[in-house]
């Protein structure tokens, strides 16, 4: 279980953030994600390009108005020289304002939380991975459902072999809030989103395609080495994908198909993965995220709940109440933070991290980005099976 | 309302059987399909290759022994100069024995109730066709799932654009039974559903397959005109087919995913469409059948029920029974059966049959073939888009 | 597996029908349940205390109108006479018309096939069960949900002692066809079923709680010995019951609930039986019939489904399809008189019958009609605990 | 939608907390929902009774020790002298333990955040309403479950008429974690709960049939007048009930019945709600809280998700994340905490909260605690009707 703040006040990470001013879904998500195991701080933040509006944001959320700033590298600049300056910083910008953000912290040392995809272009990740890499900083990437317990379980079971080596793979998320030109009205989170200059090259693909195949990839603990796809842009005028399919082939074996829809009615954030073995099979749904469905092949299948009688440590780690007690999307988006903070812990301490710390990091991200890049390319010649790119 | 029995023993029609002896299960079904409402009597047969067989099945079914025939060509000859000879037969033996018995009864303008796959490759799909629009009888081909009066509802919403013009297609049929290899243990159903000889070029493309992509195209009302696909053969030593990822497109524009499975394990009969348009989306499982969920595009999603409120004439015809007392395989079965004795009837009388008659016929089959064909030739050339092979 | 009609025509068992013509419901589902597996014959019936309707019904049906009767009482005496007169009869006449024709029959020594309840007052219970008892005859109740095989998985179980020693039992059936005075519009089956002189005096708890209790008594092997009851008529001006709750104490020392309505918008058939011990618990709907969950103290619930993994002798024996092909209602119904075909079958041998048949007969009508008795004692008497009455 | 701290740092309330040390299971809940939404700080407690562990609480939680206190009554007396003295008090004690803090705190002026049931007896339950009353101070009932948006949109529903006149409730609450003697091993909740020094006279009924008979009120708005019930403890050797049945009487003309258990297995927080009545019928589920299913009778029931469409006013106003991310039992927990806040920064500012503002209050509690009384007095007479108490 997780133990609400152990180390607690006087050991807070002190944190900073870029981007999630007013209006901005994904901040406010961060910023409770954070705060729900008390084990961050708030401290400093550049919430906009505009600075009038991040001075707004940043009285809103009752910060020291020497720390909100009008430009992130300002932010960083100033914040590295600070005695007490931010540890840690929550990128939650659109896409293409990802790398620009982490350079400047990453470069002074100062831990990057960053939401995804990890950037707008394949040359843009490619030069994050190695800047990354490079720095002392820790690199966390928000693939928030890698948070989720029973995610974690899944993971562990397939690790433990519960499902023999595997054979299939199907991987969606489907979604509806898109299915009219909602990005005609002006609505932000819809504009950036299909706007080809802030997203980059992939719409759905890129928003939630990820996120599936992320999903895919941290529970089978296989890559994807190759693809075919058909992107679609159903809305007329959008110019990115509103709808994707996809084969896929593993870097095990595993062969997989991978559908992600921003246009299909009644989807809300359908994300849902069942995985396949020579021995059993696995299911587990976002929507429902406290029960996976496990099928030993010849056995009635078996309900594991978070919290419930068969869940093993991973899933108990990461959970904070008892079994039928739902836990939600914040408390997932929370793991990946009370991950982080073990881990920025252990820098502190100058010691190694606990063994079982676990969060999707700058690789993943480049998954994610060439994921992107690869549907893209198969898309426009045809469909042909294409390799995904690599650092 | 299904009024069972109107026209009842004396109008019964006269139905014989090829295949369908002990062990077979599709027989059986076809037999209790006929039974159900009471518009037929099974009054001949020949059930199997083996004459001493064929008899004990027909002794076990209590047919006048005159009537048990050791071949099919045989009994199409005497039946049809017998007076009160079969009017209709149901063939239900391996897909690469359907030509021979379809071709002796239809020419003797034997109605013929055929087991999908049409046959066991293109060629003798486009013979059959031929032959089928050449005679005077009937050809019904039970692709039993569009006899599910929720799959007729929904039919009968897309037609009525109750979706608006159609996006997304996603259809799979998965099941668990040849996770291993239950072939090698001479298990009658598996032995011959693996055997290229007696299944064709498909394994789980051409078995269940074919029923997702009927039920796709009966639902939408759209052909595929063109697919990618990859095969996959999972069991070591199995000759065809498991498995199948494909993506396809529609003669009317909508997009889909298709994936089959034989080793699926947790799976039984997992037959699901969701189609999604402009205007809604609709889902259906056969595990299921009783229900239909229809999410009109902002407004909460709608649970129409087999009888219940909100389903309309076509699914009401073929229901016998109040809604929350579901009906099953069998029923859904038994509605084609239904429908051909509708039409049956009509030719018998003479005049056309009611213009809401409906069930698959050879076309129907014809397409079935070529989806599997267009797997195969796809797969084998690396997943490239195929067109389907038509008439 | 039901091998259907293994015995079949020579050897079908000759049944008549009292009851059943046009718009009933129940006639017509009996006929269908007789006909599934082809072990009956309907040869004979009185199908409408109006002669003139009797005879259209059964010429629709295709009987030899010499034996379509005018009145119950002149068939049972013919067809006692006829060589190949009916050996058994299906009375599917509304609850104050089964005495007078079981007797009619009993008497002569034809198996009776009833429907439920048993009767419309607990003094005609009673008299039946003694003529029941007299008769060399056969008596089957059809407390239809007792032929879901998942149903008898349950009972199975709970012999076995896989929940233990059992506690608590939650029992409810819920409809809501009758939420408006759907009697006052002349329906007729809403019609009898609300009139205390057809129906008896229960109306809710009559029709449907008697099912409740039924299934309740039969999946866990205990009699209802007391209950606490309060009996509603929410709809203005009917005089039965149309919602009823009561508390039950069980004779192995289990404490229940049950409810049942048909006022409550939103529910169809909604019987669902919960049955909790100190090993384990059990809960089966009606509406989804092919699934069992069963949890296991300290272990993950497991889904037990129709013919799948995990369901036992008692299950498999009744099912005729392979799990993921939906069974219902029909078919459920189906296997009372498949049950029903073994025990006269053997009474035809001059042999004991199979020692696993099983099916409700006269007592456990008896008992359901003291249910209902035993509510509307509880109920007017402001909620006392009462008794239920016995033979 | 909630704005997480819009009046943040400097305006953020200053809690205490009595009880909630280590261990404690709802202590840990009452924190995390207190920080959620960033309206509140900890900044004082006295988390056990044994000063030692009360101070070894403090110090992980971060507080300055000058504020950890030893007993509540120092907390009370030395917090109210403060400048920056807390200004509301969580109460995470065992019942017993309510009403003595309580009073220390109301009585200066200090909010109370009270776990429920309100006490362990009726008697200090009509006191402490008496205290509350007379209070400037507010007093918010932790009936969280009444917290969930889709709980709000139910009662909204009801109140708007939705369901016209209301005729039948079924509530329940179920749980397996006492199926066995747990207390015995020493389990420090299983300890407290089944001891009626500490719980009071209730066990199961206290500790959560409270908790279905508050959302029954909650959702109808209609209060419980009488009851006749009957309480078990099936586990040997336990004073207290594990298991209750009870049926009900509103005081609008509804007609319910309560079940809740703590000894069925496979259940784990299966709080539900079914209400029904002339127009409609409308149920929700705990442990899938995001959903509710409206059944407008006469039409196909529909599906209304949290933010989703068809979801009032009530629900976005406790809501955080999009439609189909799920929120939990934190969230709902921390919607109470959200409208505490609402109501204080009213207090503080010196005027009258949002007309919108809405949370159990002390007269909530006391109609819980009256709710076990009668629960108990109506068992111990033999399932007698009786009526609840009033203050």
């Amino acid at each position: 279980m997780i133990d609400a703040a152990p180390s607690s006040a006087p050991g807070r990470i002190r944190l900073g953030m870029v981007g999630g001013g007013r209006d901005a879904f994904i901040g406010a998500v961060h910023r409770i994600a954070a705060r729900l195991d008390d084990r961050f701080a708030l401290v400093a933040g550049c919430f906009s390009a505009d600075p009038a509006k991040s001075r707004a944001s940043g009285a809103e959320l009752g910060l020291d108005p020497s720390r909100v700033y009008d430009d992130f590298e300002a932010m960083a600049r100033r914040e590295a020289r600070l005695k007490d300056g931010v540890e840690a910083v929550a990128i939650v910008t659109p896409n293409h304002m990802h790398l620009a953000p982490a350079r400047a912290f990453l470069r002074r040392g100062v831990h990057v939380i960053c939401d995804k995809p990890l950037t707008a272009t394949l040359a843009e990740a490619r030069r994050l991975v190695a800047l990354a890499e490079k720095s002392h900083a820790l690199f966390v990437l928000t693939h928030n459902y890698t948070g989720y317990p029973m995610v974690r379980q899944a993971r562990a079971m397939v690790a433990a072999g519960a499902l023999g080596p595997l054979r299939v793979v199907q991987a969606e998320y489907a979604q509806d809030w898109l299915t009219e030109p909602l990005e005609a009205t002006g609505q932000k989170q819809a504009a950036w989103r299909t706007d080809p200059a802030r997203a980059g090259l992939g719409g759905a693909t890129g928003d939630i395609g990820t996120h599936a195949a992320n999903l895919a990839c941290f529970v089978t603990g296989q890559a994807i080495e190759s693809l075919s796809a058909e992107l679609h842009s159903f809305v007329p005028g959008r110019a990115l994908d509103d709808n994707a399919h996809a084969m896929l082939r593993f870097s095990g074996g595993a062969k997989g198909m991978l559908w992600c829809s921003q246009v299909a009615p009644g989807c809300e954030n359908g994300l849902r993965l069942r995985v396949y073995g020579e021995k059993g099979g696995l299911e587990w749904a976002q929507e429902n995220p406290n029960l996976l469905r496990f099928a030993p092949f010849g056995e009635p299948p078996r309900l594991i709940t978070r919290g419930g009688h068969g869940a093993g440590p991973e899933a108990a780690r990461l959970t904070r109440i008892p079994p039928g007690h739902p836990e939600g999307y914040l408390e997932g988006f929370a793991n990946l933070y009370a991950e982080a903070a073990r881990a920025i812990a252990a820098r502190r301490d100058g010691r190694a991290p606990e063994p079982d710390v676990l969060f999707p990091d700058v690789r993943d991200g480049l998954a994610g980005v060439a994921f992107v890049d690869a549907c893209v390319r198969s898309s426009r010649r045809g469909g042909v099976w294409v390799g995904l790119a690599r650092a």
